[in-house]
């Protein structure tokens, strides 16, 4: 692991995540700039200290040269450096899991995606919440044609971590670190990445009108956007910081010809579904009338709620069947694997671009891109 | 009562909500076109035969002369004939109650603004949203500052009534007889009353993105648009008819730098709220921590929920109150009358338009107007 | 109307929910023991001033001679003299709607069934939840083997009212008026009637705990029941008015071996319905898979919630229709009318009474009766 | 760990819940009665092969004789084993973790808090919704006076995994290996902890009604019972495995004198708190107005809803803590430790067996006991 030390919070989920269903062990880390820093959030893990490194391209150097290198690197640094991390442990050789966004710069972010291809190195970025079952669900639900043809998407990430002046963790606002997005960079990735994989549809244009609406925020707090996909199917991605009272707020609305889909982070265990013309049900994690894929991402039975953790977890068994299987030799299964890609993790740098291009352009809608060709090999490991 | 005989749904509420508090009684009718069907109507609410009309400008002529004329005219016409209607029962020197949208041209409502004006007639609209107790409740918490300064309105009307090709009222998708605009006629000028009613904010210009869907419609059935209001806040507006599982659909969320507010129509009894920094409470029709000035609106207790009907009876009272106010020479409240009046309902017709015009110009910004000047006596009863 | 005047609660729902479908129309009333305040209340609802009583037993004797004699007599008063007003008024001959709890005493409510049917009078008590279309949908489902057999009835009637000491509404603790029962006789006979109406069994057997738990009560303000049906099923019903939080609390759950149901009275539109080994789903009054009967109930489409007061004006349309069946000499339908009737009010006497028998007797289980033969004809008209 | 070997369900919740945090790693096992199955477990969670064991006395005897003996032994195994396997790890001086009920007969469960307190062993039982930070957070409401004196406890464990003749453990209804009970002891003993748990109360007696209601059950799988507390506060818990729709259905409700509080564990992050007189407030997991020893138990901010496993792990980091204080030769808290211990589960027993005999006694209340004495000591580590 690199950067997510004591006191760190996205770190310690990673770990425990990693190593809930007992597949993957942390045996190493740069877990901060500070060597004593380091070696303290080492000995929390209970990592051998001389695995515990302050200087991640040391770290890269040393530990791919041992015998029991790491199966991949975990990047737990903030945004600016996630480019840099990631490209000199790819070099090395190594697969990398990466936080969201990918990188703070359109062109970082696709030169990741072919890094990674050269290197055949597997790369998964960290939307956790394609990892909760009801997600997967709704993904699986949507692809047999349940809902018919898809016509509208709604997807919400408005939260209230911004509502007052000064963020916690001041980067958030910071252009040099965070870069020229704010709230878009910081979680509306996680709410593209979840309308794209949840439908299985491209966004193919964008129509954003943002602002930072706090006074004395420098960088976008509240996003609105017009979404249109490729099928032709219509939507809009609202995103912040300043929603007073929302906890996380992350939902998705997907209506289709055939019938509508709805799913709530804050209560992740249920998928609410109304078939055209029948009474609307409400799908449980494990519970009835859901398919028998669904169960492969439960540990407990229904009515006994998974939380956060476990979505990451999921994430983390497919990540360690993905390694498994290259290692061995076996291609990728045809549909895909689920976790997201480095090229998802591109897909949401375009992402946060074309709106930055379309609001400064009084809301005209801008296509995503550049690279539209790679659009294609979306489902790929590793691009 | 024009239209809304027999058969017909929305007649039938207007009258059960008139008399619901014995301050209305149903005296007269052109309840329908023919003369036949039009008696049956009114037999059904034991008016006098004689007062059954199959014209309603005959009826306006004979009714004027009547000692005991009636005291409004209630128009539950189709959309395309709100204009004509009350434009005969105006001059003829009523007051009168019309359903929305006010009219299916823009030059209509604002003509019927200014008409209203001249003969001193209360002049309201049916937005029967705004007769909820806790949509009212929520309008005075913001106006009291207890969101501090608005930053961003949802607002949703979102209904699966279109989700299939073909309208249970096929006059719903005929530019002939609704105009130009489907859904935004139909539910949306609904959503936009709501969040300047409740946020007492004009929406300044929109960015809207107009589609239908369904294949075959021919007006739009989708609707997104970016808000901005005049104090600089954001918002969003999503109106459809192809939200499958979405029986009505009808909701709002305020967010300001105090608090967050969110109220649903299909649960109208309850008003979340969200102080900053503190838990949600639940706000009841009639419980506790609810302002005194709420208990004008109730006729059960707390715990016995009040419903549709009650919202429009609400407005009924107050539109009494009106006309017996200005039959004595009282002059409105300085804080003016809370029904929704004709200029409320030609800021619909203006919403629908700019929003039109947004949408063929590539979701470029529209200001909503033409008479910005008349933006200042919205609270005035006629106007 | 007797009781019900200005500042009376009740009556203005009795008079707004029976004038709401056009069947009724309020002509007289002794709406209180003074006689300006009578009168006062009567031109409140527009009733002629010589209608106007102090004295219903004057009522009784002048109304009962006149050509236009009402169709009903409904009666709010004060529990204590329900049994007087409607003796008088049967023994004029006319139809009653009484309040509950129909008596205070076990033999008055029987001598009332008897009178009513000797009489052959309409006779409908006020337990008002029945009219909820959704309780309705209930029962017809249980009816029709939906659920399969009952097995488990859990039904509550929690409220706050009396969680400190001292009532709104005095009488409510006082022996002398209200006999020897509190929080049962006030609302744990709406609860035993919604329990006994929507699965169609009888309560065979009671074991009840009660107490008075706010210091100062005299009258049991908390009371648990096991519950023992006919058809062997078991339940709870769990009555008090201490529940701090609570609205109204009146909810029903239904188990048998096909499905469950469950129903808040606080979000009436709604009906959850769990099938055996499938997803629940949500049933809405209007919405996709109800039935067909279902509809007869309803004024205004799904999504748009009806209240309290509708459920109050079905059964008053329910009584008109039973009074002009038997005015025509029609019989009534072999399935008997739905609104609650005197047997119905008898049996919540009952009901109790051998609650307070099992709990003054360490719980022991108490049948219900005394007179276990008229079980057999519970849904004729008045007895 | 003896019993939950692979496809064991209780067994992975234990293991993964101990891991969590860092404090438990699982190190030996007699995980099947057959050597090889629990080779083939053991393997999976990557013990060393020579400590798996097919026979408990026989590990009992090797690992109580290693330097790296285990801090603790986890008990999974079924109802009627608990007794012998937790006896003879105790008598070889280990610490315990068993799951619920303690004990199939009294007289077994009281022996094993006589032993624990003997052998100084901490002795833990799996009441895993204890862990739950809302659960902690009501208990400490409650200690602190926020709900006044407690007047009502209601509490539910209503499921539906007996709904259907046949269990999918047989054991569940067989008297041989589950004893007398069937529900109660499966899941009555979890609500009969949680009430206790939550109000620091008591119950001091029950009257109960059992019934086997589906066609061929043998043991009851359906329990309404009256509660009686200490403190004079009434109650009642629901108890059933044929309630069909419901999950798991496990809530509480509590009343006091100065507000309300409701928990369902469906919702776990969540708790409704009506204070007296205001508005209802939704307390969240990490939240705002909620207690600052509260966010020892939150691993995620608030919004990121956690699970069940993270209830069992918050246990697991508690009885760490707890043996280590023990070694360390620190006295517990004055207040104690919040896990569940032995004479928790001995309250368990009692509470099955005293609703058996009131059952059978046409619900007369009977006290629980026997062992009155040890009421007092009830929040020692051991006993």
């Amino acid at each position: 692991m690199v950067g997510g030390g004591r006191g760190g919070y996205i770190g310690a989920i990673h770990r425990a995540a990693a190593i809930l269903d007992g597949h993957w062990e942390l045996v190493a880390g740069a877990l901060s700039r500070s060597l004593e820093r380091s070696r303290v959030s080492a000995a929390d893990w209970h990592l051998d200290g001389d695995r515990a490194y302050s200087d991640f391209r040391r770290m890269a150097e040393i530990e791919s040269g041992r015998p029991d290198r790491p199966d991949a690197i975990v990047v737990c640094t903030t945004n600016e450096t996630h480019f840099d991390v990631a490209t000199v442990f790819l070099d090395a050789g190594f697969n990398v899991i990466c936080e969201k966004p990918l990188a703070i710069r359109r062109e970082e972010a696709w030169s990741l995606v072919d890094l990674a291809k050269r290197k055949q190195a597997i790369f998964a970025v960290g939307h956790c919440y394609s990892g909760y079952p009801m997600v997967r669900l709704a993904k699986g639900m949507i692809a047999s044609g349940e809902l018919g043809e898809v016509r509208s998407v709604i997807v919400e990430y408005a939260s209230q971590y911004g509502a007052e002046r000064g963020y916690s963790m001041p980067w958030l606002d910071d252009p040099e670190r965070s870069g020229p997005s704010g709230v878009l960079a910081g979680t509306g990735t996680h709410a593209h990445h979840l309308c794209e994989f949840v439908t299985g549809l491209r966004v193919e244009e964008v129509s954003a009108d943002l602002a930072a609406l706090v006074p004395g925020h420098v960088l976008e707090d509240h996003a609105t956007m017009h979404l249109r996909f490729v099928n032709g199917a219509r939507g809009l991605l609202w995103n912040t910081s300043i929603a007073v009272g929302n906890e996380n707020g992350l939902s998705i609305r997907v209506f289709g010809s055939q019938g509508g889909l709805r799913w709530h982070q804050e209560n992740p265990n249920i998928l609410e579904f109304s078939p055209l013309n029948r009474a609307k049900r409400t799908l449980t994690r494990g519970g009835f009338d859901t398919s028998a894929a669904n169960k492969d991402w439960e540990r407990v039975p229904y009515g006994h709620p998974e939380g956060y953790q476990e979505a990451y977890a999921n994430l983390y068994t497919e990540i360690a069947e993905a390694i498994l299987d290259r290692e061995a030799g076996k291609p990728a299964p045809a549909e895909g694997y689920l976790f997201p890609t480095v090229t998802d993790g591109a897909r949401g740098v375009d992402f946060v671009f074309a709106a930055l291009e379309s609001s400064s352009n009084n809301a005209a809608f801008t296509k995503l891109g550049p690279p539209q060709a790679k659009a294609a090999t979306d489902r790929e490991i590793s691009a």
